[in-house]
């Protein structure tokens, strides 16, 4: 007996996730509708089965795991994450949530018997946007946040596209909408952090109050190359220095700012990029991320005029274009946050409320249903990387407070959440 | 005699020089001992001749055409320039000095007939270093200055010994160094500005003082790579954000500094360049030019002062790798740089002084002997392009300056300089 409760709990499952997909080159690498994608589904249906789930399977292929309640007319209370990784991914973004969330279901069932509202535990068949140009493609169709107008065409980079990588697995691409689910009352994720302000702040569970809305640009500047021996300072049109003055000005503005604000210039060309000629063109990339659009527009606004005044003063021309705009999720659930808190306090985990600048399943049903979500720790802020790490008394305190929350909803409440 | 007039006019000559290379993807590439190279020296060699100069070619494939003096024991007054040039050159870098210098000999060979002091006009083999990782093969070789130790084992792009260059182009490796002069007495070099000084200053004329020396560095910053969003402003370690801090202030520092000083990041390098993720790694080019070395040396040490403590601020390490130090040359000579001013202002010419921030083989020979190097405006400060452009009056104005000094020196002067 002990064997099997190993293997059911989060750890267990986690760990035989890992060995799913990996990659030559480290990590994890599971793609929407590819080989080890379809065997980590598989997994997933048969230690949902193992814990005493239904499982079924949708349109894309959501693996959902179900312990019916005893009011079946009401909508269900979910949990989960998403199976995907991002290339050489780590071991816990995504699969830690579907992993607790059967966990804690088994767990449920187990001590407590048939609650009195439905609870499923869902494994979304993609949230990273790895493959495709497009992303929450498990939660996007489940909610219908994300028409995917167009999305059955897009091809990966082999060339094949998602109708076609559907069909590959089994799926048929025009049923895609059938997958929307209106029945699901409230949404609960865990998910590992991906940054490191627990770890800073020494707190065992983040409660998410809100994700961020995201803006990308791409900046270009135009100056005029030269002879970096025969152009004299006073006469020059150097791209890379504007391009240098603006980085500063964009770090010093969004540490004043403060309150979550973030942005980042994570990619910089220079041409020709030659060590003795003055840099005639830059392009560099722009990441805002915040959790209220206007801050976002706001911040947006005066940088593009900073630019500007500099763009002028260094005799360049600056230019921007915005190629990704994601707004801000609505907030968590005032209720579900608190409830979290209290479980927290009651278990003797410290906490904090957190903001996620990362985007989750969370943030599309946070549109469309009571949502929360609960972070632990990520070693070093560390994610996207083979090098990922959450501890396991972390992991165990995640599952916990999931575990408890679920209880409390599909239980305790007499009224519908 | 027209036709044979124009055709050993500087201009004349020019043109039948920028044929010989012509590279498809635009402009002239001319790599030393390469088929276009010998056409041009070959085409050099005949120009002397036309010219009335005895020829001769020494053990490097430099092209001299002499003129012989009365007094056959003085050292000889030489003027000239390069004919090799760099990938999709102009037409003007190095073949203008070599095609004015022997116009002028013409010139006053056919008005002045034999001068007192032996004058020749050299078409050094190679000065740009675009073929093999050494540069001044020609004057280096000429002056003593350059060793060369170990050079005739470099290897150009295709894998090609200098050593075998040489022999597929009929010369004798190992007699590199018989191409040596002792028997020189003064350098005049005529050679376009490369920079747009003599534009923005609206002078017809450079006079050089000095040709600078320069340091290039590679700067290593390491800090610590993350997620976009997940990281708050102030836990960053954004090793661009202190690349960036660095470029700011290298640019305010040279322009406070003045004086000449230049300071050129061209090459810049981000690590993983990839938008929502924080850099982790940036290398970048330091290049740093004017003619003092203690200048250098000192803008250097505060440079790497600033870099430290700016790294300690951003948590990042930063480390610099000097991988070029060319000393300045010594002062053009003062007494050759009075005759050029006061043939400037006889003859109308508005004239300034200036430094080369550019290298130029008049730089090897201020070790050597008295040298004068004459500068005629680049329009727009162009060169190293298919751009690169030099008005005909612009040519004429600096010919007819470089055959009036050859005149004082190789004619007028009774002592010798």
């Amino acid at each position: 007996m002990k064997a099997r409760g190993d293997r059911l709990s989060a750890a267990g499952m986690l760990t035989e996730l890992a060995a799913i997909g990996e990659d030559p080159q480290g990590g994890i690498t599971r793609f929407l509708y590819d080989p080890a994608w379809r065997q980590a589904q598989q997994a997933v249906a048969r230690m949902m089965r193992e814990a005493g789930l239904a499982v079924s399977i949708d349109a894309v292929g959501n693996v959902y795991g179900k312990l019916e309640g005893t009011d079946r007319e009401a909508p269900s209370i979910v949990t989960g994450s998403h199976i995907d990784t991002v290339k050489c991914g780590g071991r816990y973004d995504g699969a830690l949530g579907i992993a607790a969330g059967i966990a804690a279901l088994a767990k449920l069932k187990r001590s407590s018997g048939q609650p009195r509202r439905t609870l499923e535990v869902v494994s979304f068949c993609e949230e990273e946007g790895s493959r495709f140009p497009l992303a929450y493609w498990g939660s996007g169709n489940v909610t219908g946040c994300k028409l995917f107008d167009g999305s059955l065409d897009a091809v990966d980079a082999q060339g094949i596209s998602l109708r076609e990588a559907m069909a590959g697995a089994g799926y048929k691409p025009a049923a895609h909408r059938a997958s929307r689910r209106t029945n699901i009352a409230a949404f609960v994720e865990l998910h590992i952090e991906q940054g490191e302000v627990l770890e800073r702040e020494q707190r065992q569970i983040g409660i998410v109050d809100a994700i961020y809305g995201q803006r990308r640009y791409f900046v270009d500047i135009a100056g005029r190359s030269g002879h970096a021996g025969t152009t004299p300072m006073p006469l020059r049109a150097d791209a890379l220095a504007a391009a240098a003055n603006m980085i500063v000005w964009l770090r010093k503005a969004a540490l004043e700012a403060g309150d979550g604000l973030v942005a980042t210039v994570g990619k910089l060309e220079v041409s020709p990029g030659i060590p003795n000629v003055i840099p005639g063109n830059v392009r560099y990339s722009l990441d805002i991320r915040h959790r209220d659009e206007a801050v976002i527009e706001a911040f947006c606004a005066e940088a593009f005029q900073t630019f500007a005044a500099m763009a002028e003063k260094h005799r360049v021309t600056v230019q921007q274009t915005c190629w990704l705009s994601e707004p801000p999720s609505p907030p968590m659930d005032a209720g579900l946050k608190e409830r979290l808190a209290r479980i927290c306090e009651a278990s003797g985990y410290s906490h904090m409320p957190i903001g996620s600048g990362a985007g989750h399943d969370a943030g599309l049903f946070a549109r469309t249903c009571r949502t929360a979500m609960i972070f632990v720790p990520s070693r070093d802020g560390i994610s996207h990387s083979p090098l990922e790490y959450t501890a396991p008394e972390d992991i165990e305190r995640g599952a916990d407070v999931l575990t408890k929350l679920l209880y409390q909803l599909a239980y305790e409440l007499a009224e519908r959440v």
